[in-house]
């Protein structure tokens, strides 16, 4: 924009625009911030994101994301519980691990079933899971999809091809905690009504 | 959070975090992002913030950012017209050079003044704007600083400082292009209508 000196600046913000959640004005910011605080912020950046480009990776049992061929939580025997529980994506199961109330391993689809964006269950290793169920003496899988049409299609194509092998369950549907009705839409509101609970 | 094998990726995440404009959860989207699009953002990030740490610097003379001692718009004989604009901070120079019509030099502050931050005229190189003025052959400044209290506070002490020595001008306050009445706040109202146009 403003001089030939700035090439590398301006390629940095388009960069950064190209992130989740940031477009062209807020880039321009993050980078202005970095610069300005060099020593704290953009000098431990390039390190760390030289160090993660070098050695992250997917873990070839589950899809999670580390710095190992095979992640934590594969490699965790007190995992080997038997319980498999199915995510769309690495955020998703990272948001499971946060809850702390899951001991079992995991299995990252990548996405959903999508025929308009032709997904098919290749793409999201659902062959590979059928295999882990036998491998790993899974006895029961947890659906913990998001629930939106796609999210809830997909568990319906992995319920069936796993049907009769192992127990299979989603997560419950409701009011989330904090929750006040008057801000909630129809549909989970009806989702709560109809799984109600006798006290 | 779920395993020592993610101390890269996590403290990645914790520097992200502190951009603004972002959170923990969009950077946990953003380094996901980034990971998964390995060749085509993280590795140019790794090696443009590498570049940019190195390189980028404060104009010695405006406090404009680019690479070289003194920017491009400094060194630019073209713009040496004797118009010097007054910016906040170096996006609202980026600002005004995208409108494409402002041929002279700025000056960066850096910032307002603010009794409660204790930020004096010395922090904002307001002496430094003076001495500026008489050395360049300064005959007009224009303070294109923020609407908002502090800018102007700001605006109204850098005026009497070059009071008698230049020609003051600031930016015109009124209805926004595109901008509807009904939107509006009162105080633009008034402004747009306190300093309307004859036809």
């Amino acid at each position: 924009m403003a001089g030939s000196d700035r090439d590398d600046i301006d390629a940095l913000i388009e960069l950064m625009a190209r992130l989740p959640g940031l477009g062209p004005r807020s880039a321009r910011r993050a980078v202005l911030h970095m610069i300005a605080k060099r020593g704290q912020i953009l000098s431990p950046l390039a390190e760390l994101t030289r160090k993660v480009a070098d050695t992250a990776r997917e873990c070839l049992n589950c899809g999670n994301v580390g710095t190992a061929d095979v992640c934590a939580i594969c490699r965790d025997e007190a995992r080997a519980t038997g319980l498999l529980c199915v995510v769309e994506d690495v955020a998703d199961l990272w948001a499971m691990e946060r809850s702390g109330q899951f001991g079992g391993r995991y299995h990252v689809l990548g996405g959903t079933l999508s025929a308009l964006d032709s997904v098919g269950p290749e793409d999201l290793g659902i062959p590979r899971l059928v295999d882990r169920v036998s491998a790993e003496g899974v006895t029961e899988v947890i659906l913990a999809l998001n629930a939106t049409v796609d999210g809830q299609t997909t568990a319906h194509y992995i319920a069936d091809a796993l049907e009769g092998r192992v127990t299979l369950s989603s997560l419950a549907q409701g009011v989330p905690i904090g929750g006040e009705l008057d801000y909630l839409d129809d549909g989970t509101i009806t989702a709560a009504l109809r799984a109600r609970r006798a006290l």
